[in-house]
């Protein structure tokens, strides 16, 4: 594969406790658990990861929590950045001395419609701090919730100003045209997928993977669609795991989707402590759960 | 006044060195410098603050340069609201431990179309952690930039459950409406102005003063409407600062604002420092920064 980071990356969920701090220890055996369920990679403290719900110590902690329960470091792309460069500084270098394959990073956040020189300057200014060759980098495109979209422009400027150190981008606009035009336009970019049904369209338009939330409870057929996409004696069993994974996706989608994907995890590890959310996202009502937990036996668990 | 915080307070812009770390000495000048204008409080780390593009050590390290630098701790205002509850509580921990007057508390701003369950979670998670009868804490409805409006339902609640901790709001939805609305509903919570020409009619509706941006260079004026609006003798004077209060408020907001602020207060200041922004904001052009400076003369400084 071309591009330095590829494959299938869980946007991996991050459980708490009752009292709203990180579980560690459920956090450990998570990623440790999900490579065993087919990923590559563990893209934790994302959206789906609630990332922006904990503090800087707390997100330094979970990173270390997974290399403790087992997950290889160069198996992690944690989500570093903040609205603030000094904060973001501190998680990047962390992630990078840590031995982490990379780190995901959202623009800032807080304003709105601010300028491709602005949002150049914030990455500039990071990835000049912790310089570090090691460090690599994936963009973070999700306007629906940063209302901070990356422009091809701002993109184009990143790769040209560091060269291997701005190795690809998690598109989470569920837009395939602007992941087409990513994949024509920035060879060098590996483009990854935020939204489970794109995993195999973007694969055959070049695409390096996926980052998603329903890998956390259906890895194994993500993994699937991943090793055979290629291979046309296997294209049947590689549709058939594509459309699975839609259907979990469909479910994960029914009510409010990162407290959804906690109620599966919840079933699926048998362990009620992944019911908790950080504020300001709720758990859901128990009906709701119910009826998850219902169509998860429907689906075959 | 009835309202534990009222009056005039300046949302105090936060001067930066090059390097883009916080410039603590003129950041101590300044502060101590608004309330020789006329300020009776500062509302440091604001959006004006660009509080968001600081880390949690440059936060802190900002309240303390504010006292270093002769400015009351009682006059202070800071905002001390992350998207995380963890460092939203050390901030406002450390505000509270220094004898501030209040904090003013952004909603968390990442996920959009939260409930109002989980906002009221993330504000009385923190009151519940920072546990200091002293707490006194100004919401801050700003939809327009957070995404996250502040419903009346949520506000009733917060004054239910935290009386005399929760007591104030900024309201810089430039909503009159919404202003009225609030001060009829809620007797028991000052309603601060977050836009400078609504000073005077919000206060003739019983609201309890201002948080504005052009207090960092206009705060006279404010003052002379704060002291004389409810004396009949006074009408014509306190109208007529009003109005050059909205003479300047107009020309902060004819290019980006927060720029515009500062490149304002490098020529008020005579000190070119103010000119540097903290990503992802950018300094002004050229050619609208000598506009901004010739209005200024035309405007009388």
């Amino acid at each position: 594969m071309k591009h330095a980071i590829h494959g299938v990356h869980s946007a991996a969920a991050t459980p708490v406790t009752g009292d709203g701090t990180p579980d560690l220890k459920l956090f450990g055996d998570h990623c440790r658990r999900l490579l065993e369920d087919g990923c590559h990679g563990i893209a934790m403290l994302g959206t789906t990861g609630e990332a922006n719900s904990f503090g800087v110590r707390q997100r330094i902690d979970l990173v270390e929590a997974a290399i403790a329960g087992g997950t290889p470091a160069n198996a992690l792309l944690p989500g570093t950045s903040t609205p603030a460069v000094a904060d973001t500084v501190e998680l990047t270098r962390h992630a990078v001395q840590s031995g982490a394959k990379g780190v995901v990073m959202l623009p800032p956040y807080y304003y709105k419609g601010v300028s491709d020189e602005g949002l150049f300057r914030f990455y500039a200014r990071v990835i000049e701090a912790v310089a570090d060759d090691r460090l690599r980098i994936v963009l973070y495109h999700i306007p629906q919730v940063s209302q901070i979209p990356l422009s091809h422009a701002l993109i184009g400027r990143l790769l040209e100003a560091f060269p291997g150190i701005v190795t690809g981008i998690k598109d989470s606009s569920g837009d395939m045209n602007n992941m087409r035009a990513m994949c024509e336009t920035f060879p060098a970019l590996g483009v990854l997928a935020g939204a489970d049904p794109l995993m195999l369209p973007l694969l055959r338009l070049g695409g390096a993977g996926c980052i998603t939330a329903t890998s956390n409870v259906r890895a194994d057929a993500l993994r699937i669609v991943w090793d055979g996409w290629n291979d046309p004696a296997k294209t049947e069993q590689v549709e058939a795991a594509q459309a699975r994974i839609d259907e979990w996706r469909t479910l994960s989608n029914k009510y409010v989707q990162l407290p959804t994907i906690k109620t599966m995890l919840a079933k699926r590890r048998g362990d009620m402590a992944w019911l908790n959310l950080m504020p300001p996202l709720v758990e859901l009502p128990e009906a709701e759960r119910n009826d998850i937990w219902a169509q998860m036996d429907r689906l075959g668990g």
